[in-house]
């Protein structure tokens, strides 16, 4: 991927209209990424986590196909493209500082968000109350 | 703050174990921080996106109340230590990477987790299927 000449969203404003206005003024942070939470649409589960470039968000907007940047590939990545599983997006949402953004989607094909053939990639859940001074163990959630 | 002399989390090891074993071994990036998804306990719905420390995380852990790290501020942050807003968090999950924790957090207060005053940062939503050459107007979500 070369870096793209000219950018596709619009440029950032003032703090006030980025919080209340209705201009899609997406942050990119210092390497070109954005944050993407992605929630199974209907229960809000958390499927996964990743980063989009400015390609990936805009082919997201416009194909309704997840699609992220790999920061260990350093490439665009369709989600599900080799395995199927792609990530179908009903809502996309942004915040009130519009520097993440959050979509609803569908998984499609064998219904495997994460890589490890798992529904979701938050199967462990991290022990609450106590902070023990050793190594602090992970339980398997049950439900994903 | 200043920097923590000696890590309270346990070391990365193989890629195996970070993904199937049962050690936390959360990953912080160059700058020391994890990013953190917060969603509303029963239903889920994602409430805000912020970035923990080691000490904010060693700190949400222990006391069960969300603890950031304000990049903007440089500060450790217990979130509605000022409104009253805090979130007590129910549940914390790890993804397979353990590069980032998503917390399951009833709001106390006014049930505000946005500093807009809104129950959830995440109040206006970006349509999609296509993909217009000038700005993307987003919508106002009714439903939070």
């Amino acid at each position: 991927m070369t870096e793209r000449k000219s950018p596709r969203f619009a440029a950032r404003t003032s703090k006030e209209e980025i919080e209340t206005g209705l201009s899609f003024q997406p942050k990119f942070d210092a390497d070109g990424l954005i944050p993407a939470i992605v929630t199974e649409a209907g229960s809000d589960t958390v499927l996964m986590f990743a980063w989009m470039n400015e390609e990936a968000l805009a082919l997201t907007i416009e194909t309704r196909l997840a699609h992220f940047w790999s920061r260990s590939r350093r490439a665009l990545w369709k989600k599900g493209a080799e395995s199927g599983n792609l990530l179908k997006v009903v809502e996309m949402r942004t915040d009130c500082d519009q520097d993440v953004v959050w979509l609803r989607a569908e998984v499609l094909g064998e219904g495997h968000a994460c890589h490890t053939g798992r529904h979701s990639c938050f199967y462990r859940s991290v022990p609450l109350g106590t902070f023990p001074a050793g190594a602090l163990p992970l339980a398997k959630a049950e439900d994903l």
